[in-house]
C-alpha cells in the first residue's frame, strides 16, 4: 500500500491561512493539494499516519489568535495545516513504543498523511471493538476532560446536583452521563430544541433547557434547582456563569473547562457575581485535561464497559471529507454541530 | 461593682437607624443612652457582660443592607445596636462553659453592656498575658481568617509567591506575617504611604505596592511579580482581581476571603480576565472563617509563642469610646484606619 519504495503521493490539506480576531470564518483556511514522500526522514524518531479521523474542539478557536503570552497550546502556524487530535494508522514508525499497523490517536495534522514528531504524547488504541471515531472524542481528549473534570476538580458526592452547559457537545455529553451513572440530579443546557431532547431523550439528563428561549437565566436555573447547585460543569463562560454564581449552593463547585461564549470576543464580557464564592465558599477551579493523562488507563476500565452495555452513548456529528473539515470546524463556535464534530479523512 | 441586686444601669449603646445603600454614612447610626438591669432573665442560658473591646470589620458593611438572600450573616435590625464581634467579661452567666468574672470574645452588641443569647460561639479567653484587644484581631476573627485562609485554602508551598490585597488591613497584615514566617515571597498592596512603609517596615513584607498610585496594575504586578504569583490573597475584587488574574502562574491559588470594593456598590464592576483561571489551572476558592474555627486552639498553639518573641506584630488603630465607634466603622470602607479598627469600650 503505501511507504515502502517512498514514492510520493497527493497530501490534500487544510491550511491555516492566517490568525483571526472575532468570529471566525472558513476563509481563515484552505485546501491545499500537495505530494509528499512516504518514507519517515532518515534518522527521525517520528511516525509517518495515515489519518482516519479529526476532530473539531472548540479550544481550537484559541489557536487560530496569534497568542503572545505562553499558553497551554501554540497559536497555529500560517501556511501550515491546523493542528488537532485525531485518529490515525502508522505507516512507519521510528519510535519504540509504536510500529506499523498500529492504531493511536494524538495531535495530528489535518491532511491525508502526517508525520508525527512527538510519538510520546501520542496514544496508541488498544482497543477496536469500538468505532475507531469515538477516540476523536469518548475515548479520547473529549472523554478524559470529562472524567478528570467531574471525577477528580468535582468531587462529586451521590446525590448532589450537576448543572453543565454546552450539555451536548463533546465534553458535556459525557460529564452529564457519568453525573447520571454516579447518582447525581443533572441538568444541562443547549442552545436548540434538537439538542435539548437530545439530553433528556439519548443521554437521560434529568432536565434540560434551551438557553436561547429562557429569557431570565437566573429564573430558569431557580426553576431547575430550587435547592441550588452543587456542581457546575462550566463550558461557557459568560452570562451564563454569572447566573449560576446566583444559584450555587454552599460548598459548591465550579469546574472550569472552558468558557466558549468568549473565545470570539475582544473583550470578554464582566462576571458580577463572583462575590457569590464567597458568600457561598464555593471552589471554582480551573483545569486541563493534559494534568490528568496518567488517569487514561484507569477512565478505560470505567468507560469500555459500560459501552458495551449501552449504559454509555455518544451522538456525533460527522463532516465527510476534509474538503467539510473548514466547515464543521467554524461550525463549532456557533453551536451548529449536534453532538461531537468529527471530520473522517478515511475509513481506509 | 455590678450585677448583684441587678440595679438598672447607664447603657450607652451605638444603634443601626436603617438599611443604606451605596457608601454608608455615620448618620446610619445614632448614639443611645438606654437602661439595662444588670440581671439575667430568669431561665436564661445566657451571659450578661460588660464590653470592653468591640472590632469594626468591613463584613460589618454586608450586615447594613437588607439582605433578602440566606447569607453567613444577618442584617443588622433598625433600631437595634450594631452587632459585631468585641472581647468582653461575664457578669453573671446562664451557661456551663462560662463564670462570672470570664473574659471572652465572640459577637456582641455596640453597647456598654450585652445581653449575649449564644453563648455556645463565643470563645473563653485562657491567655491574658497579651493585650486583651488582639482579641478583636490578631487572636480573635481576623486572625483565624488568615490562618484558615492561608494555610487551608491556599495549600501553600515554601519559596512561592504571595500577593496581598488589602494588605495593611487586620487580615492582610497577618497572611503577610504568617506567609513570610512559612517562607514565601510576599508582596501586599495597600492604598496610603504610611500603610506601603508600614507593609516594608513593619510587617516585613518583601515589596509593597500603593494601588492609588500605580497607573497600570498589570504592569505594577509584572514589575512586583516577575515569574508572576502562586497565591493571592483575596480581600477587594474588582480591577485588582482582574489585574492578579493575568498574573498568576499555572497551579496557583486564589483565597476569596472579601472584595471589599464592591461591599458599596449597587452594580458591581465586572471582571474580565477568568478565562486565566482555565489557561492557568488556577483554584480559586471562597471561604469562611466560621468553617474553621475548630482549628482555633492549634492556631492558638502556632501564635502565642510568635506573639512573645516578637515575631509576630500587630497593629492596631485605636478609637477611644462608643462615641467614636461609627465613625470608626465607616472610616473603614475608604480606608481611613491604619491597621486592625477597635474601639474601647472600657478598660475596666
Amino acid at each position: 500500500m503505501a511507504g515502502e519504495g517512498g514514492e510520493a503521493v497527493r497530501n490534500k490539506q487544510v491550511i491555516f491561512r492566517d490568525y483571526v480576531s472575532g468570529f471566525p470564518k472558513e476563509s481563515a483556511m484552505e485546501l491545499r493539494e500537495s505530494t509528499m514522500k512516504l518514507r519517515l526522514p532518515e534518522g527521525s524518531n517520528g511516525l509517518l499516519v495515515k489519518n482516519l479521523y479529526l476532530s473539531c474542539d472548540s479550544y481550537m478557536r484559541r489557536r487560530m489568535t496569534k497568542l503572545d503570552v505562553p499558553s497551554y497550546v501554540d497559536s497555529f502556524k500560517p501556511g501550515s495545516p491546523i493542528i488537532g487530535y485525531g485518529v490515525a494508522r502508522v505507516l512507519e514508525s521510528g519510535h519504540p513504543n509504536f510500529k506499523k499497523g498500529d492504531l493511536l490517536w494524538g495531535f495530528t495534522g489535518w491532511e491525508e498523511y502526517s508525520l508525527i514528531t512527538a510519538p510520546e504524547t501520542c496514544f496508541k488504541i488498544e482497543h477496536t471493538d469500538v468505532p475507531l471515531s469515538y477516540y476523536t472524542g469518548l475515548l479520547g481528549m473529549p472523554g478524559m476532560t470529562a472524567y478528570a473534570g467531574f471525577f477528580e476538580v468535582c468531587s462529586p458526592k451521590k446525590g448532589e446536583t450537576v448543572f453543565i452547559s454546552a450539555a451536548s457537545g463533546a465534553v458535556g455529553q459525557l460529564v452529564g452521563q457519568f453525573a447520571k451513572l454516579f447518582g447525581c440530579y443533572v441538568v444541562g443546557s443547549a442552545g436548540s430544541k434538537e439538542k435539548v431532547d437530545l439530553l433528556k431523550n439519548k443521554f437521560g439528563f434529568d432536565d434540560a433547557l434551551n438557553y436561547k428561549e429562557e429569557v431570565d437565566l437566573d429564573a430558569a436555573l431557580k426553576r431547575c434547582f430550587p435547592e441550588g447547585i452543587d456542581i457546575y460543569f462550566e463550558n461557557v463562560g459568560g452570562k451564563m456563569l454569572d447566573a449560576v454564581l446566583l444559584n450555587m449552593k454552599i460548598h459548591g463547585r465550579i469546574a472550569g473547562c472552558g468558557m466558549n461564549s468568549l473565545y470570539n470576543l475582544e473583550q470578554p464580557e464582566g462576571i458580577h457575581n463572583l462575590m457569590n464564592l464567597i458568600l457561598k465558599r464555593v471552589r471554582m477551579e480551573g483545569f486541563l485535561v493534559f494534568d490528568y493523562y496518567h488517569l487514561y488507563p484507569k477512565f478505560l476500565e470505567m468507560v469500555l464497559p459500560r459501552i458495551k452495555e449501552g449504559k454509555i452513548v455518544c451522538v456525533e456529528d460527522i463532516a465527510k471529507g476534509l474538503e467539510d473539515a473548514p466547515a464543521a470546524l467554524i461550525g463549532l463556535f456557533s453551536g451548529h454541530n449536534v453532538g461531537k464534530q468529527v471530520v473522517v479523512v478515511s475509513q481506509e
